[in-house]
């Protein structure tokens, strides 16, 4: 007989942190879709819309959108025209994101599978609400006492953004050029040195998808999951100096520090995803997996929110009414 | 390099089919909230609120919602007072769904973790969209020659819906009185005569959600999903007349089978959702996953799709635009 008494939800409360904006921002802020070539790749908050204001030759703030000024011809046009904006507003300090600026670019898309419209620096897409995508492997051992532990590292203090959190194994944005399993090959080779001969059996594990924000702007994130399960005696080892350490966490020791302030919040739900996968988190109690969340269905709902839905909106209905 | 040219998208295309109402009923039809106790609890189509204007000391139909009179003081007394309306429903054939009366009844609820607000014949809880909640166990086998394998069964030619189609394994709806785990473990032996010891293995393994419409009405499901890795040897047995044959199909028969329209669409995502689990199903070629769906990540998000934010909608923003 199931129970209606309130239990905590601990799982749901981080769901809903990493998505603070789809939560929180996006049924209260006047957002414009950000329009390219007449398929919306974005959204821009009013206070960013301020500042594009100043800049009406490259965008055209419209009631219902901002528009990248359609006159310019194709990808390299609008790729210049922006980027000449941009490094503009990050001499004159205008967006905090700026500052980080990585000299490695994302490419803007309508949808993934069709080709790139511009592209734009990394630190810059926040500003847009452009979607990012990225790889994410999980490391996994079957330890036999500890049982199922999931390697972790600890990003370096030096870098630009979440400096010294604890993070998954390896990650890493889809950059121009590279697709989804390149881009997962490169990371685990850079990031935890994990030889060719380990990596053929990685495997593709689902996606997860969620919309955060930050005093940076607005990361509507995809990341593409892959899970490698490792031998026992492997260790991974950093060759790109952008992590501090690697260490190796049971399930008890990953659910204390997934909720606290030194995890990365936006890769959290990778780590919540491979818990669920795994069996580890439980609808309910009964000796099938070892935590609990109640509201099992409404997380899952919250580890794949609908970016597609959100970005390619139907359009209003005749009485005005926006279903979607 | 990822490159851009068009391929096919084999489950994206059967993942619009089973979210039919998601994708173009949702934000085209003009549905109303269903309303119990200032709990949106459904969704009513127009066709099916013309026939509740005629019960109007039982429904009261608003411009932005349909509501369960509020004068009703409890669980028993709602329960029958809806009950009274489509009990003489039936009996005037208004409605298709009623024909197939189950005299098993689902809760409706506000949130599933909360008491419910009244109970209704699982034949009418589509008339007003209620959310029902489902439980599946994907039974599989690692052949030594056909590699993974899933078991599926045949449905009986003779049940009320979706006859004679191909399934999942086991599957049943969450009845009033019974758990998730509960319910999972006894349609797994009533279902598929499975035994206690081999039960012990099930995994919760995550949830699907998505919206069907049939002309019977509105589906929005969440199926509580376990997996559970069967010995090579064990066959499945049916014990209670609803099922024809079980069958154990190879990666390559599922991938003909789940497209086809001899599988009950409302099972396909749970397949999906299994196969993209197992890495059978890969965003990319490329050595990894057999099955590849370009649009990979628009795939998982189809398979979770957002129906608690639908049935929990945040109140207009102040320019009456509702963004979510």
């Amino acid at each position: 007989m199931s129970s209606y008494k309130r239990t905590s939800s601990p799982f749901l409360k981080i769901a809903k942190k990493f998505n603070c904006f789809y939560i929180n921002g996006l049924p209260k802020r006047h957002c414009k879709p950000f329009v390219v070539e007449g398929h919306q790749v974005g959204l821009v908050r009013p206070d960013i819309m301020v500042e594009l204001l100043r800049y009406p030759e490259v965008f055209i703030v419209r009631p219902d959108s901002v528009e990248l000024n359609p006159a310019f011809r194709d990808f390299d046009e609008r790729t210049a025209r922006v980027e000449q904006v941009l490094q503009e507003c990050r001499a004159n300090n205008t967006f905090v994101t700026l500052k980080g600026w990585r000299n490695e670019c994302y490419n803007v898309h309508s949808v993934l599978t069709d080709p790139p419209l511009l592209r734009m620096d990394r630190s810059a897409t926040c500003l847009f609400g452009i979607r990012n995508y990225g790889v994410t492997i999980n490391g996994f051992v079957h330890d036999a006492t500890r049982g199922l532990c999931l390697w972790l590292q600890r990003r370096s203090p030096t870098k630009e953004t979440w400096p010294g959190k604890w993070d998954n194994m390896v990650s890493g944005g889809l950059s121009v050029g590279y697709g989804v399993i390149e881009t997962a090959i490169k990371e685990a080779q850079e990031e935890a040195g994990i030889p060719e001969t380990m990596l053929k059996d990685i495997r593709p594990s689902g996606a997860v998808s969620f919309f955060f924000e930050s005093e940076r702007g607005l990361f509507p994130n995809t990341e593409y999951v892959f899970d490698l399960k490792l031998p026992c005696e492997f260790i991974p080892k950093n060759n790109d100096g952008e992590v501090e350490t690697f260490d190796l966490l049971s399930i008890n020791e990953l659910k204390e520090i997934i909720a606290s302030p030194d995890f990365k919040t936006t890769s959290s739900p990778i780590v919540i995803d491979f818990l669920v996968r795994h069996g580890v988190i439980s609808p309910e109690t009964g000796g099938l997996g070892s935590l609990q969340e109640p509201n099992y269905a409404q997380l899952l709902e919250l580890l794949h929110v609908p970016l597609q839905s959100i970005y390619h909106r139907a359009p209003p209905s005749e009485n005005g009414d926006k279903v979607l």
